[in-house]
């Protein structure tokens, strides 16, 4: 009998008649003749409550403390959930993480799941049950629950669906599926069929918000596929999976967007060898997470180091980095935060050449002016200023040919 | 270093600056030189509401996963309690019940307390922590989280408090102590300094609504003295231990209303043997708590037998009782919810004669018709129209001089 993993985000367990229809369906796949394990996060909007009132009783809760508090609000959607089920005549348990054998390390608030004992989950298939289990959490060693960093209920559900070695591995959400681009952004953007792991994961890092990046690494590395798709609709999404010689024949898999960022230069940086160890390593000390780093050729014995932060964090690294300046001597800092990234990703890119000339030139026609870039093997990134992007996204959309109307592979 | 258990109930962490009040009194607490336990019952408000969403995705939840629905709240006003403390400088650690060693029976939603292995409290007592355990919750042998019935967070705390051999244990709570009567009732009530543990069964189950029986019970069968005191106030409350001679010198404790009865009276009953088991074997059977029977003398051959149940029952009970009027060949069937009961509660009565003439008598001047009177050795209850108990617990009240500018025993 096949096996088959259903996750259900916040918003699809967001009241108690959407609580029902995940029931409903969770029975019907079983129904269909499978064995079923559904996934839960909380309820839209707890885990935020939850973090709200950690904030007003203390400045700086106890890592531990906050994950036996957030990991309620999935205990809870669980429990409702199988309570449904049964409410339903079907039959169903609900079991926390830690009671589904999801063992992770001590990294409170930020877990990484070390192993999964699948023996307590299969027993109860074996006897009908539907398992309705809590994401985003688990148990580490000491037998003290651990949550997985946000988003997480999407890693339990890949690595249960990893571990009981699942016929597959639907993901419901509330969007269709991975898009060319934010279909808010681009009317005819057109849902993608199938996506290897590392095109989804470079549309997560470019601000595509349908995946937690960790639970897609871990989907790669133990090769597990799974599908997006909306608990909304009836309607297939998009399979994530490794990449097959045919993905290729798509040259560019979409486009994607990040409003957040913010563009800080440091300018007249004497260029000598450990300059960017100087500078990025204060960065990295202070947490501060840097997405793209450019460095141009040097000008004399200056060059200018740029770099893109999330906006949030422009203060912050303004700060930091007037005292690196001073320490080595740079002439000044500029930063920022009206400025995003455009991403086009593909896999398909790797064996074809132009596809960077095409994304610039269009840009060009479109007379938007290119602030960075930065390449990948399967991306291509640059920052715009802010008030560009809808217009660059439009443009790069039609350019390559990613509309719903023309779902031909562009032609290069 | 004395070992002190603190409950603290749903309204004294109702807020984040509540939360924050009873971190720092734990901590005071131990500052002062103690060992210090504190068992949380849910933030107000959130059982109900947890209570509301089960009912909205089931008909009839699973009591299963309505203890793991429940139990989450306990789990979280503990978490948010150890991290105020953590935040105000103290060391603490949150416990849910099943980690801090209740063991139950499997009865889920009204489990007994089996055992408890105080083992990890102790080892975090001595490790300088307060330990915070959520209270109302413990799991069963099999694993299985399981929850005591409403009000289970007092017998969290009175059943750890007598497993830790505590040397006292207090339940914060919004009133002061337990009273003469209902201070929003009888304006000069008095606080009671010290109650026997019958006596505030008593006063208890005559309406007054400051512990959870069961805690009591649980309470006087293993010894543990406790005191009710306010979350906000410093002034000492109420401790209820086992009777001492000293407690008898007091003939009536206090007095206490109930509002929530119904009276039912079958008339005509033939007057034989077994006709009470018939009667009160069905109504049991449905479930039906009823509080105080009485029987009449019988006139001629038939008899009349009168009960009280909760008000919300009397149609349930009417409907029972219909088919057994039949059966048992009794004429008819009187049930009305417009009364109330009124309870004078005192050790001292045991040896004292002359208590019910008193009460009888002041009612009586009053103007005010008994419609049931039911007595026990320490307690006497009357039944009154509803519209006269107000009157009828300030008669008494004053007849028995309970006020607070009245301090002193009442001479008989």
């Amino acid at each position: 009998m096949p096996l088959i993993v259903q996750k259900y985000g916040g918003t699809s367990v967001g009241t108690p008649d959407r609580i029902r229809l995940v029931a409903q369906r969770l029975l019907e796949t079983q129904r269909e003749g499978c064995r079923v394990v559904g996934v839960m996060s909380a309820m839209a909007g707890i885990t935020d409550d939850l973090l709200k009132l950690a904030r007003d009783v203390a400045a700086q809760p106890s890592s531990r403390e906050l994950d036996l508090l957030l990991a309620t609000g999935e205990q809870a959607s669980s429990a409702l959930v199988a309570m449904a089920i049964g409410d339903l005549g079907g039959r169903a348990i609900s079991l926390s993480g830690a009671a589904a054998g999801i063992l992770t390390d001590r990294a409170h608030t930020r877990a990484k799941i070390a192993n999964i004992s699948p023996r307590r989950i299969q027993n109860l298939l074996g006897d009908d049950y539907i398992v309705v289990v809590a994401g985003f959490q688990g148990q580490n060693a000491d037998g003290e629950i651990t949550t997985l960093g946000r988003g997480g209920s999407d890693l339990s559900a890949i690595a249960l669906a990893g571990a009981l070695n699942a016929d597959a591995c639907q993901i419901f959400t509330d969007v269709d599926g991975v898009f060319t681009c934010d279909p808010r952004l681009i009317r005819d953007a057109r849902k993608i069929d199938e996506i290897s792991y590392d095109e989804l994961l470079e549309m997560a890092g470019g601000g595509a918000k349908v995946m937690q990046s960790r639970a897609v690494e871990f989907a790669k590395k133990f090769s597990v596929p799974f599908e997006v798709r909306s608990s909304f609709s009836g309607a297939s999404g998009t399979v994530a999976r490794e990449e097959t010689p045919h993905m290729e024949e798509v040259v560019v898999r979409g486009v994607s967007v990040d409003r957040k960022q913010a563009k800080v230069t440091i300018c007249g940086v004497p260029d000598k060898a450990g300059i960017a160890g100087q500078i990025f390593g204060p960065i990295a000390a202070a947490n501060l997470i840097v997405d793209m780093i450019v460095q141009n050729v040097s000008s004399g014995d200056t060059t200018d180091v740029s770099f893109t932060i999330h906006e949030n964090d422009i203060e912050h690294a303004r700060h930091i980095l007037e005292s690196i300046r001073r320490e080595i001597g740079a002439s000044h800092i500029n930063a920022r935060n009206q400025v995003a990234k455009l991403s086009v990703v593909g896999i398909g890119m790797r064996s074809h050449a132009g596809v960077a000339a095409r994304f610039f030139e269009c840009l060009g026609h479109g007379g938007i002016n290119i602030e960075l870039i930065s390449t990948s093997e399967i991306k291509i990134a640059v920052v715009v200023a802010e008030e560009d992007i809808d217009e660059a996204a439009r443009l790069t959309h039609e350019s390559f040919n990613l509309s719903r109307l023309a779902p031909q592979a562009a032609v290069i």
